[in-house]
């Protein structure tokens, strides 16, 4: 072991600007980023959390241009649906939404969990079988974490037909899709969540989530 | 919008040193943390990613006496069920281990998430509903880090029946129980997993999880 870091108040005070300033980025400029990127990306992520040490994330990089087609149609086709379930009085709000930036985005990453993966042995997961989801979610959270962190914006689409996913991926039966991502170089920065400066939905005040036992 | 922040390499350094020393505790000192501080812990998890800010994150501040005692049986029996599924080469090793500090943590913090809220009009949800969940589990993850970085330490219990759990706490009956959290000050600091330095598993190298398409 080494000697435990201290984190101080300045650091604090920019890990809060960090938590500000991470946006659910859906337009990215075409140019790649340095080769390695997502790896380097990638070791981070697996520094999070995970039930019983098990480590269950499964981090498939898409480059062939028929699967990213294929994700692309499976995104289309969902978002059509998506579309017609709006009521008629948001549909045409829904409509100007840019919900993804699967077109223009230079990585794209697929995340699944290992349902009941050897490693860990089990613990943790007997009455919460779903904490092997809820690690892999702990993991693409640190992802977009360290991707701001480097200037680099992270897009969530979920706008997917999960079976879809899998098969276009081809990746084992026993893998639960949990996201598609999508990473590049930002459009703009901003504070302030895509949906909110559209007028789709505000943030509540974090009381309205609180209840006291 | 103000000017963005610029996110600089000792920054980074830090941050990744935040990953390295977030810990799942299970050891507290059972000194109370100063009022108001699981509130600013809560409102920091609020900035953490929602599917379609929808925020549908729960949290419910657990500070009655027969509430917490209630789900500490309820540990104790999950956890007993567990040690009776592990196999015979590792019951003796699971038995060993400490796995909740439901005992001394002064915060009891149970989260949930609301699967179906009106907030955020469904976007996002329709084909992937556990986006709900997802969610919340990023709002703990911004908490764990937040509460890291200020020396507090943080266990996560799923060993639990999240029916019971719900019951317990007396929540809607549409909330899903996502997780129990323990809080306070850590016994002692590390850059090793509990569950690593007691030999039950140890973690591979990010590779291991790696697919490319």
């Amino acid at each position: 072991m080494n000697a435990p870091p201290e984190f101080d108040a300045p650091f604090r005070a920019r890990l809060r600007e960090l938590l500000v300033w991470r946006r659910d980025v859906r337009r990215f400029r075409a140019e790649p980023l340095p080769a390695g990127t997502i790896e380097r990306l990638i070791e981070l992520a697996c520094l999070a959390p995970s039930v019983g040490l098990s480590q269950p994330w499964r981090f498939v990089i898409v480059e062939d241009a028929a699967r990213r087609a294929a994700i692309r149609r499976n995104f289309e086709s969902c978002n059509a649906a998506a579309l017609a379930a709006q009521d008629e009085t948001r549909a045409g709000l829904y409509a100007r939404l840019k919900l993804a930036g699967l077109d223009e985005a230079p990585i794209h990453l697929a995340v699944f969990a290992e349902r009941d993966p050897a490693q860990g042995h089990g613990l943790g997961r007997l009455t919460m079988p779903e904490t092997a989801e809820y690690s892999a979610v702990t993991a693409v959270h640190t992802l977009w974490m360290a991707a701001r962190a480097e200037g680099i914006g992270m897009g969530w689409v979920s706008i997917l037909d999960p079976k879809l996913v899998a098969e276009a991926l081809g990746v084992p039966a026993k893998w639960r899709f949990v996201g598609y991502l999508c990473l590049g170089l930002p459009e703009n920065q901003d504070d302030t969540p895509a949906l909110e400066r559209a007028g789709w939905e505000c943030r509540r005040p974090a009381e309205a989530h609180i209840l006291r036992r």
